[in-house]
């Protein structure tokens, strides 16, 4: 079987080389030449010079997976398809577009009569060798052409991937997933946080870390990799302590907002990362200014800090 | 290796269990007469009448595991040991007493010369096979003694216990697991009711907590259970939106207003359960009291609700 790969990155990087390994042809294509020629080196990948080169490069009826950062590459990469397909084509989206994104492009490529798959992915780094944990929206007709694809990146063929849903359903569970990730994230922090600040008990935050893995009722895949980066280093010191936010965390916490479902854990987790990311500074001024006026409280220059 | 074992509920009796499988001999005491007959019955274990007769049929120096509810119960069956028991004895408390109780309670118990260590134990009903996490506090040379306890109760002898610090670490080390699990499970539970709530795409709760149990980064054992739990029902008609709570989330959120460290998840995390136990309806009919009266918005009388 044949596709076409878009974005050769940290995630479509290592998809090529795990549908390479099942013996998928694969077309890929990103801007960076290095990039696309050592990875044809490494896999035998075909590599396109550009989204032009990889549609000619494919047999009809063609399939196209498109892994590139969401927003503004993902549109445009999408209106570039839209032009150079042909009725019958297949887009699949495997990045994390929104999902209402992922339906007013689904509409338009309709139009055309090409397809659109999308494929919410987890898995990071580790997908290469654990296989993707595969989230797919569309029509049936369409997720089934790409179904050999779902089944060589999931880690088997019979499970880590599913066809969720109607289009946009992929993206919409994706997203919902990183939400959960936010808030898992987000309490693991908060409790070795206060491990770490018993200060009379001198803990060991790695022990405890690998301890938990053992039959604790929070073992988990984020606390396996918690223990390996505390055992290592538990001081963090030459990390600031500044926690960026993608796209998901925002949209999960809009979508609560949109349904009237209170997410409050999930919603707070994002604002704690906006206040590392000092959103909160002027908060804090504001109430040390408030608390001066009526208090005559001291307020700390910003030199003191 | 001989020791006695005070309280046979759903911790205890798979305790018994676990160690008569490992060929302890087991001196086992509850109140309940049937329940304590019933264990001896089944597992071989030694049935003694009350705590008097339990420390009598027990080898010098004796060692009693206590795994009663905390609180007042620990409190009664602690205060009763310290009469029974001897210097160099030693007594282990495997309930969830508070960190700062089993502090007061190993010293006095070390004025009689009588050893205290406290072992943190997570798994629930599922350790009686898959083993306990245990987190043990205490004297180093108490430690040791129970060691071979650990291990057995442990998943394996090298894995799943540990002497995380002195006396108290071991049931602080506990609250803090238990204060994780709060946020982890506020915020899986916000992200399902959220998959719920997409109408539009009537997601199947049971296939995505399943799917997710492969490669997701938010893979986990309390999704294991979830999706066990989705498998066979996702309405959940018969359940109140009611949850309980016990001290450890309490107390963890205690703890870090003590620290001084910030905890706002596992906090929000406990108060959504007061919630959940109608701890904020006065505070509901306040809000709408008020924006009556500022606004003329209407109240939901209560039989309307």
């Amino acid at each position: 079987m044949k596709l076409g790969l878009i974005g050769l990155g940290k995630m479509g990087g290592n998809m090529v080389r795990r549908l390479r390994r099942a013996d998928f042809e694969v077309v890929g294509y990103s801007p960076d030449e290095e990039e696309r020629q050592a990875l044809a080196d490494e896999t035998g990948m075909i590599a396109a010079p550009n989204i032009g080169g990889l549609v000619k490069r494919l047999d009809s009826p063609c399939i196209v997976w498109v892994m590139v950062p969401s927003g503004e590459a993902t549109e445009k990469t999408m209106k570039e398809l839209e032009r150079r397909l042909s009725s019958g084509d297949i887009v699949v989206d495997g990045g994390n577009s929104s999902y209402k994104d992922t339906q007013r492009r689904g509409a338009m490529l309709a139009q055309s009569g090409i397809g659109l798959v999308d494929v919410g992915t987890s898995g990071g780094v580790w997908g290469l060798d654990n296989g993707y944990c595969l989230m797919a929206g569309g029509e049936k007709v369409h997720v089934k052409v790409v179904e050999p694809i779902l089944q060589a990146l999931a880690p088997a063929p019979d499970r880590g991937w599913a066809h969720v849903g109607p289009r946009g359903a992929g993206h919409f569970t994706k997203m919902i997933h990183n939400g959960v990730e936010y808030g898992m994230m987000q309490a693991y922090a908060e409790g070795f946080a206060l491990l770490r600040g018993k200060k009379e008990f001198s803990l060991d935050l790695a022990q405890i870390s690998e301890l938990w893995r053992h039959s604790s009722v929070v073992r988990s895949w984020l606390l396996d990799l918690s223990a390996t980066a505390l055992a290592s280093d538990q001081s963090f010191e030459s990390i600031a302590p500044v926690v960026a936010d993608s796209g998901e965390g925002r949209w999960t916490v809009m979508e609560a907002i949109s349904q009237g479902v209170p997410a409050p854990v999930i919603s707070l987790a994002l604002h704690m990362r906006f206040a590392s990311q000092h959103g909160g500074d002027y908060v804090n001024k504001m109430i040390s200014v408030m608390r001066n006026a009526f208090g005559g409280h001291a307020i700390t220059p910003r030199d003191k800090d």
